[in-house]
């Protein structure tokens, strides 16, 4: 089997927001957007990878949270998912969002201009990347030990593969909010399709889950 | 985590049929049912674990083929989805219907009033149990490893495991087509809804899934 790149589990607003402007600290989605609003289907899931209760929901959302590792041999993100800082590295204590147990268990390749050194937390490994998204690529696919990479996040980075033609297959989960503003992934799904075949799934959550492949 | 009983990828007509009578060696399924009439939806996806071939579908009924074998540590089935035979064991050549490398990875425990000597072909071992469904499940849930069991069929042995309060989640397929006779699982899958939650999921493929669990 080909090694894929793919996104799963991406969760957009109806309008296509999937981040505010203006990160920070205290908001790691931005402006205007909660994370909740566009992530509760998952964190409802029994198969969501940080739950930590016993519990959740075992229907069509579940089937999606509990692929998320499923063959994935290690990530692609974009500094903005790692972190809210900008520019040089001012603190190097900073080490992701996650905690001592990131959700990953794989090597995790970060993009940005500004390399600083690996580091590891439990068994996901981080190294910094200054390099095209087609490097990236081909960097994690010789790290992910012949399973695919997903491409974790954030929305730029996304779309940054997207428009070099890198993705294999996508997962957008669209959540029924609005948020009139921010980072879009599209302005409507049907604009992959001259690239991708489409195909939309309702679930009883009201998210809709978007599925991309190409032949 | 606690140790689910699950039915996956199961398959039926509309009218509920999983299997014709009169099973024999040239009709696995029976009087008037084509294996391919209820299974075609899995055998096109990209992760059916029986594809030999590249390529398949990544859509909505992919990520239910690709689920076939995620935490799953043991199968039950009944005695007529390992074979066609009745009665006494007259040809113990016999080893199931998948050859030298069957799809399950894990033991598998056939229930049968007729008990013979296990056997292993690659990584599968088939044990033969005279044992209730409760019975079944407290060994499976033994020998799989803290992970979940799958109940994989035929249809009768679903039903003794339903009937029998035992079954914690079913993905139960309805294909597309009307079969007029056979072994049911149900008349209506809302027979199931004073027990299970319950989530209907329409594929592009024609086939509806349906997804129940309790809390």
């Amino acid at each position: 089997m080909p090694q894929l790149l793919r996104v799963q589990n991406f969760s957009i607003s109806q309008d296509g927001v999937g981040a505010g402007e203006n990160q920070t600290f205290e908001r790691p989605f931005g402006d205007r957007v909660e994370p909740w609003e566009l992530m509760s289907w998952a964190g409802a899931t029994a198969g969501w990878p940080n739950r930590t209760d016993p519990g959740g929901t075992r229907g069509l959302d579940d089937y999606f949270t509990r692929d998320f590792a499923h063959n994935i041999g290690a990530e692609i993100m974009g500094r903005n998912k790692f972190g809210y800082q900008r520019g040089p590295w001012t603190d190097h204590e900073w080490q992701g969002w996650w905690g001592d147990e990131p959700p990953f268990h794989t090597p995790v390749f970060v993009l940005t201009h500004h390399v600083r050194p690996s580091f590891t937390l439990s068994d996901t490994t981080f190294h910094f990347l200054d390099a095209t998204p087609a490097e990236a690529a081909q960097q994690a696919k010789a790290a992910a030990d012949g399973k695919d990479v997903r491409v974790g996040g954030g929305v730029s980075t996304v779309r940054e593969f997207l428009d070099a033609g890198l993705l294999d297959t996508l997962h957008i989960a669209v959540a029924p909010v609005t948020i009139g503003a921010g980072l879009t992934l599209w302005e409507s799904p049907e604009e992959l399709e001259d690239r991708y075949h489409h195909e939309t799934v309702p679930s009883s959550s009201g998210v809709t889950h978007h599925l991309f492949w190409r032949d």
